[in-house]
This record gives structure tokens, C-alpha cells and sequence, in this order.
């Protein structure tokens, strides 16, 4: 058997609007859909390679801003790229930058070369260009680079949805032009707000310029779940549906499902580790909070339909004195159990696609799922 | 081949004044010497159970202080034991709570009928008896209960060091007359300052209960390092050679070896995991500071004779990034590393034993040491 070349991504199976792919990289096979832990710093907070392995982690995320201003570029390609530095073998996705310059807001300068910002460590200025965020992604090696974009805050005006549209897609371009390594992807990032028309035009300028994959931006940023999920199907509808695609910034397991429901492939989300640092432990069953009072005593597994070893192995009330005592220890457990569950759970929507089964398997986990929080915003 | 009973101490090989022993408790067997990882507050902060065995921690330590004030007798009886509560099958030895009560100072008052303090969490008042403390320990089901002692600040008049003497030996009788169960062994602890005749006395009284193993306490609490081993030396000698002695509260590289040259079996120490949270990192070649300048581009392990995971995996300089970034996976791979060289150390100090080489091998050992930090006392 030949072996797929590098970026393409096989769709094996559909089942309603749900997609099982599979996605060749430089580090290894994607199998979608698929939840990628957030290692913001080089780094998924408070777990090691070997956990994320153990997880079945297939691929992780890090942040281009982050990375860029510390530890930066030449501690990081002197270690021999990324997955050295960090011990990580499998694929990595680097984040472009702009949504975190985004987040900045009052430190940043917009124009059409670039975005020019602050640092929030010291202040120090940086420039991002659409060529040289492409260049650190390829530096540090990682697998897939995001192009450089323009996210909107909600609600905009139709004027910034429009600019938002056009200085990505220009920018974009020239993050196409700007690559120089085989085995970095690049991926484009859809902007358009929650307008159905910026939307298909952002989406039409990118499928244009013939990417591997492509991202929906712009959203998980303060809108109701309805607008969400009404501008992710419409928009999954304008991509190319030989194409990944994927939605940054979504984590909990209602929206995972509604997206893969949108004929998403690829989630990115803070949410479960960031829920393991404050104490908010992921289960099929909804999330509960660890430091409240009934789990004192509650010797049963944070999720008993979940195979981790923190479940396996620790209780709620262990795991509630942990918190309590504020022992390092509990933000690791409940780290690794969230990102656990939403694991488990992009296995098991896998294997339903496969099986044709996906409308009812969905409707399974989401009439089980008490109401969840609503959708976080990245790091 | 009959098995040991409960609570014999096998004194396999001696070498020079090192003793190479094994000692039979109710979970498991323990090969001296052999350093126990500090779980003040059944944890031993930022590691799991599963990582212990991987580091092949042969017996942990737990705080009855901290356990009392939480989560509290009840809910560990609940959940079956110290042992089912923290998911740890191996032995557990618990600290009686003196020393961490003598630690509060202005919060206590002691009698002859216990010690009367305030919690430093809440300020709820509570009282330690021999009786109680025994009973407490008991009911977790630990392998080593540690009797009711009165510790002292160095320098300490001789009426000091009387009092503590006689107040320790009267509650280690009533501690021994209060023990309820058979597979939690109970040890005394030899106080006595640094004056040799107290300490003798000290000695014998215990001695004269018969009880399965001895601890050095009222050391590592601000005198030197001279004085500290003159008197442990001293010590151990008064002790039966056909039981276990524990030195408490030592735990650098440096220590060990010349505690173990004092003939001592046992040690505990919060110094391995406390530097791990603090970015020390301990090596055979003596400490270093992982955020010193000098480690952002040191991409070698961080001790390249030790064999642990993280010395396979990771760089001195990724070590240096995850604590300039303040990413809690950096004091979790520190503390990790820092308790691998010193459970390695003992096994090394084992072998030499057996092989009638001690002394060369602790030459070696602290002649390749730089000069150490001072010994740190308890959490």
C-alpha cells in the first residue's frame, strides 16, 4: 500500500452531517474527528508528553504569540524545533497569533502590513506580518501553521466584518506565498462574524488559494450557542469537503457534538484543562464542581462511564480534599480526566460515523448531558 | 520459606557503620536505607501513587497534623484507610503531629496530659494526646505509627532539654499502653538536644518499651551540620541494632550518605519536592537553580547520571522555560527528578553495602557533590 502523501485527509466514512476522516501529517495520521489538548507555552498545563500519549492524544495545539515572546524562536530551533523541545513526537498545530493579538486589544496597531502589539510580559514591541508568523510556525517544525487573520469582537458593525474579510484574505495570500518548508501545512482561517454573506465571501477568497485545511474563526467570542452553531454549519457548507476543517476554540462535550454535527473535523478548546485548574470536572453526565460540599464524602469516580486512570483509580471526595487542601496534585487529575472525556468521546463518535449510527449516538450524549457552560475563549 | 513477621527488622550486610537491612510491615517489605517521600496531606505534592512506584518509592510519609485538620479522621475512615483514600498500596508511615504542632509555637500550650493548639487553617482548637494521636493513626491504617513527642529549639537550656526528655518518654508509654492494633507498628523518638547524656537517657527509656523502631528526633532544626551528626552518630549507637532507625527531617544528598554513615536506616525529608516546586533542581554533582540564566540554552539533562523520565526526556532548558513561564508541569518534573536521585542514591548506598564497599562509595558520593543546601526542616 502507498502511503498518503503529506495534507491529505480521507473521508471515510459520513453518517447525517458527521465526518470520519483521516488527516496525513509530517508527525503521524489524524484520525477525525478529533480534539486537540491546548499547549498554549509548549506545554498542555500540568501534563507531561507521556500523559497526552497515554490519553491518546493524536495531536496537540501551541501558540505562535506566546511561544514568540517566550521562550522565542532560537531557544526553540536550537533545541531542534518544537517537538524536541517539548518531548512530543505526534503532530503539532501551531496557532497563528491573531487571536491572541486579538485579545490584546488596546496594545495593538492594525494596518494591512501587519499587526503590531505590545507584549503582556513587559511590554516590549513585537510586529506580526503574514510572512513572518508563517516563518516562526516553520521554524519551530510543527505540522500545521495557521495563516495570520483578523478576528472581530461581536457584535461589529458590517464595515469591521468587512475589513476583518479582506485584510484576512489578503493576508492569508501572502502566508501562502511566504512558505518555504514541504511538511508545515498551512491552514486559512474563515472570518465573517455571524453574517451567512462575509462568511461565503471570506470562505470563497481562501478555498481559492487551494489550502489543505481550513479553520472557522471568529467565533466562540461571546455569541449564543444558536448563532454559533447556525454560522459554523453554514460556513462547514462553503469549505471543500475533501478539505479538514476546523473549529478553534470549542471544547465542552454539547458543542463538540453539535459541531461534528456541523461537519466539523478538528476542536481546539482551554476548556477541559483550564476546568482542571479551577476545580470543574468533565463528565458524560455534565460538569460538577469538585470543591462543592456533597463531594466531601463521595467515594464514586468523577465519571463512571470514564476509563482514565484518575477515574480508575481516585475519588471524588480524594480528589474534592485535593482541591480543598490546594494540592498541585488535583489540577493534574482533573486535568487529565476532562481532557480524558473529551478524548473518549471523539473515539466514540468515531466509531459512530463508521457505523452510520451518528443521529442517535448524538442525541444519546446530548439528551444525558445536563446544560453545560458556555463555550470558553482560547488562552 | 516462612515469612518474616510483622514488624522484624532483617539486618542483611553491614559495611563500615552502614547497615543494609530489610524490614517486614503490613503492606509490603522495605529495603534499607531507603528515603520516604514527604505526603504531608496524603499527597506528595504534584505526584501520583502510579509515580512513586515508577520511582520506586518503597514507603511514604504522612502528617497527622495535616490529616487531622483535613480532611479529617472521618472521611479517610470512610473511604477504607489512608491507603484506599489516596489510592497507595504500598507502606505508610505517619508522623505523630509534635513536630508540626512544636512548629506553631504561639499557638500551643503543652501539659503533661498532651498539647493543646490551634489549627493554622481556621484557628479551631484541638488537642493531641498520646492517646488520641495513636488512635488516629490507627484508624488510617498506616504501617508505622509515630508516638507523641516534645521537640525542642536549638539552643535549649538543659532544664529544656530535661523536660522534653521526661515529657517524651512518659507519653511514648502512654502511646505503647493505648496501641489497639497489631499490624501499626508504633515508634519512638529519641529526643534530647544535642547533649549527649540526655539523649542516652532519652535512649534508654524508649528502649526499655520494646518497641519495633526508633526515630532521631528534635535534628535538622537549625544547629550545624557537625553537630547535627555528631549527635545522630551518637545516638544510633544507643539504640538496639536489631531495630530500625529513623532519622527524621534529612533528605539532602550530602545528609544521606553521612546519616547512613551513622548507621541510621530511615529518612523523610520535604526538601526533594519542596526544591522541585521552587525550581532546586538536586544532582549528584550537587544543586542548581533551573532559572539561572545559565540553563535557557542547556540542552542537556538536568543530572546526566540519573536514569529518570525526566532526564530521558527533557532538557535543563525546557525545564528552565516551564519555570520562567511558571507551568505547573515544571515543579511536578522537578520534584519527580529530585526524589529519583535520592531513591536512586539509596539503592546505590544498598549495593555497597551488600559488596562491602561503603566507604569508597560515600567518598565518591561527597567528594563529587558540590557543597549542599543546609538541611530543611519538616512542612
Amino acid at each position: 500500500m502507498i502511503a498518503p502523501p503529506l495534507g491529505s485527509f480521507a473521508l471515510r466514512a459520513t453518517s447525517g452531517n458527521a465526518r470520519r476522516g483521516t488527516l496525513t501529517l509530517a508527525h503521524g495520521t489524524v484520525e477525525t474527528p478529533c480534539f486537540m489538548p491546548v499547549g498554549t507555552a509548549a506545554t498542555v498545563k500540568g501534563l507531561t508528553p507521556g500523559d497526552l500519549t497515554e490519553l491518546g492524544a493524536q495531536i496537540i495545539l501551541a501558540n505562535t504569540y506566546h511561544l514568540w515572546l517566550r521562550p522565542g524562536r532560537e531557544v526553540i530551533v536550537d533545541a531542534g524545533g518544537l517537538h524536541a523541545f517539548m518531548g512530543w513526537d505526534r503532530p503539532i498545530l501551531t496557532d497563528s497569533g491573531g487571536f491572541q493579538v486579538f485579545s490584546l486589544e488596546s496594545r495593538r496597531i492594525l494596518s494591512d502590513a501587519g499587526v503590531r502589539f505590545r507584549s503582556h510580559l513587559d511590554g516590549s514591541e513585537h510586529e506580526f506580518t503574514p510572512e513572518n508568523v508563517v516563518a516562526f510556525q516553520e521554524a519551530l517544525g510543527v505540522d500545521i501553521a495557521m495563516a495570520l487573520d483578523v478576528c472581530v469582537k461581536l457584535p461589529a458593525t458590517s464595515e469591521e466584518i468587512d475589513e476583518s474579510v479582506r485584510r484576512t484574505s489578503l493576508w492569508a495570500q501572502r502566508c501562502a506565498r511566504a512558505r518555504n518548508r514541504e511538511t508545515t501545512l498551512l491552514f486559512g482561517i474563515v472570518q465573517g462574524g455571524l453574517d451567512h454573506e462575509a462568511r461565503q465571501r471570506s470562505a470563497q477568497e481562501l478555498v481559492a488559494l487551494d489550502l489543505p485545511g481550513y479553520a472557522i474563526g471568529g467565533l466562540s467570542v461571546g455569541e449564543t450557542r444558536e448563532e454559533m452553531y447556525a454560522t459554523a454549519r453554514f460556513t462547514a457548507g462553503q469549505l471543500p469537503p475533501d478539505k479538514p476543517r476546523y473549529l478553534m476554540g470549542v471544547g465542552t462535550v454539547r458543542d463538540l457534538v453539535s459541531a461534528i454535527d456541523c461537519g466539523i473535523d478538528l476542536f481546539d478548546c482551554v476548556y477541559p484543562t483550564r476546568c482542571g485548574r479551577t476545580g470543574r470536572a468533565i463528565t458524560r453526565a455534565g460538569d460538577l464542581s469538585i470543591r462543592n460540599a456533597t463531594f466531601v464524602r463521595d467515594y464514586t469516580p468523577l465519571d463512571p462511564t470514564c476509563h482514565c486512570f484518575v477515574c480508575q483509580n481516585h475519588t471524588r471526595a480524594y480528589l474534592s480534599h485535593l482541591f480543598r487542601a490546594d494540592e498541585m496534585l488535583g489540577p493534574r487529575l482533573l486535568s487529565y480526566h476532562n481532557l480524558a472525556v473529551l478524548i473518549q468521546l471523539m473515539a466514540e463518535a468515531r466509531t459512530a460515523i463508521e457505523r452510520g449510527v451518528w443521529v442517535s449516538f448524538s442525541e444519546g450524549v446530548t439528551n444525558r448531558e445536563a446544560p453545560g457552560a458556555a463555550p470558553n475563549t482560547e488562552a
